[in-house]
């Protein structure tokens, strides 16, 4: 009997995205995770020197949404630094789902735009819930394939947002971008910021989208009543993390497991404590240093969901597979339905002799 | 720019096996292992039981060749055992080859069959070097793909074996496994064993390639002077392995820190000891119940070869990603030179635009 996969390349992956709710999907993943209806194996990871010396890199992450209607995947997203010099996104690979009763894989997509996308749908998630209660601008910080995704899906779900802020160390990098989005239509206006502080300044949401190794965002950079999206691994100093309102992740786990990025580090240190003990007290009081709690808990009513006041409210995600396997398994769904993508079987004529 | 992947099925993918020597290449693998000259990082596992109950898994395993000629790749090997009631083999997968310079996937192969070869090629090389010094005979415990598998090796590269004896707990699976090995031709007859016991028995070369969970094969099964090639994970009881003559193995840490398997176990509980004091001295005596080194030190002269005498000589191979990483890279060589393969450009027509 034939293998069958079904392929769908990014713009395949592109025209199904556009018929689905992107954060509907998300939200509804990390509610499952809140529920504990998630497999989340630890991720391999492979590092090496390209012939130019640049960090290359390969994350194999296993993942699945558990309970009556399963869904098991992987996603392969690797990436190099040097990529964006030749003219390439820096990060690209495949997500793959695998059918629940014969574990074989089934479908298979372009993983570099759905991992932006879920990204960005996490971002608005955290936004809606978390955000301050009315705002019209955002500040983005990196103004790459992160930064387009974001823009899309704010576009799309914060109609309100008229202003962006941008910086890139990169400045062509940042005009690019402005370019593009002046190219997209005139409901959002992208403003260069002169430095990454000003644009820090500029607005009361902060979305940090850079591939930072060093933090350098410090707290009195914010505005009172501010929000910040740490997208990125190391843009926020120490004392933001130890000086927020609230600090809001998606999986404490898998945080705390890796000290390359600053939480992961802040929480080996015991900088930040994991604060468990404290998500089912809503009524209890800010306590910096401390993780708030997931957004799949505040989502499920676990975990109080708390705007900025007068300090400022960090969403930290680790990004977690699931919610690739959980965007891709509801893009199958449209393509299912509408007959894109390619067929391939993997056993070629020797399946079809058995 | 298109970003392309070239795919082989299952027949591309034997076509192009058997233009190279996969014995070659596996010794070449384990050679640059013996010298770390490998990436073999932490295999990705999840598990779960599907609608009929069946165990299924997936196995993501990252793994690279390091050095002058880099090869980095990732094998993705699922399986239920359930799969074979449906017509099915009860595993199945990708490789994939990664780009050195830019990480993105290069090659996509059907993993089914070149693991089964790499497992294959790594039994023949171990008989090679290890195996009684002449046989014309060989048991098979186990009659599933592998066992096919296993043939089409030895009649390539052991002419001398005229005779197999077979054995498989399903007697329909060991039937078919007889008419297959005859309709291949008369140069080895394949004889049904009535008991795993009498097919150990039946030669002084064992293979096992069962599913089995459980050990049931004990050392006094076993002729004086036997190979076995413990293949599968859990055939010999502990006493074989305390009791051998001489155990090697693929790689040490990778066995020791499983403990689903029974060497695994038995390294974890200090009833056999990996030994790494003793590879360098080629003229010490025989020390029961110490791993003897790997079959890539044997390859590179730094552990003596030794072969049975009066006792039995264990090869009990992990299976290493980078065999399949190994052979897959081997494959593309002669795939890309007969223009073999279907390329597909992740990116659709998103990658024209860009």
């Amino acid at each position: 009997m034939p293998e069958e996969v079904l392929v769908l390349d990014r713009t395949q992956v592109r025209r199904c995205a556009a018929r689905i709710d992107p954060v509907a999907v998300t939200e509804e993943v990390l509610r499952r995770h809140a529920r504990a209806e998630v497999m989340l194996p630890a991720e391999g990871y492979m590092a090496w020197r390209n012939s130019e010396g640049a960090y290359s890199r390969s994350i194999a992450m296993l993942g699945a949404l558990t309970g009556s209607d399963p869904v098991y995947g992987l996603k392969l997203i690797n990436a190099s630094v040097g990529n964006p010099s030749k003219g390439m996104e820096r990060a690209g690979g495949i997500s793959l789902l695998f059918d629940p009763e014969t574990a074989r894989p089934r479908l298979l997509a372009e993983a570099g735009y759905l991992s932006a996308l879920r990204t960005a749908a996490y971002t608005v998630a955290s936004l809606r819930r978390l955000g301050p209660e009315s705002f019209d601008a955002v500040s983005v910080i990196g103004c790459g394939t992160l930064a387009r995704a974001h823009l899309e899906l704010i576009g799309r779900y914060l109609p309100q947002v008229t202003r962006v802020h941008a910086f890139d160390t990169d400045a062509r990098r940042g005009a690019g971008f402005a370019r593009w989005a002046a190219e997209r239509g005139p409901a959002m206006r992208v403003e260069s910021a002169p430095s990454a502080r000003a644009c820090v300044a500029a607005s009361r949401v902060v979305i940090t989208l850079t591939v930072s190794d060093k933090p350098y965002a410090e707290i009195d950079w914010f505005r009172p009543g501010s929000f910040v999206a740490h997208v990125s691994l190391d843009d926020l100093c120490e004392d933001v993390f130890a000086g927020a309102e609230r600090l809001y992740v998606d999986d404490v786990q898998l945080i705390a497991e890796n000290p390359r990025r600053i939480l992961g580090r802040l929480l080996q240190e015991g900088a930040i404590l994991p604060g468990d003990a404290e998500v089912a007290d809503p009524a209890r009081e800010v306590r910096r240093g401390v993780v708030s709690g997931t957004l799949g808990e505040v989502l499920i009513g676990k975990v109080p969901a708390a705007r900025p006041t007068d300090g400022v409210v960090v969403s930290n995600p680790f990004g977690m597979s699931i919610l690739d396997v959980g965007m891709v398994n509801a893009i199958r769904g449209v393509a299912e339905r509408d007959g894109l993508g390619t067929r391939i079987n993997l056993l070629g004529t020797d399946g079809e002799a058995r």
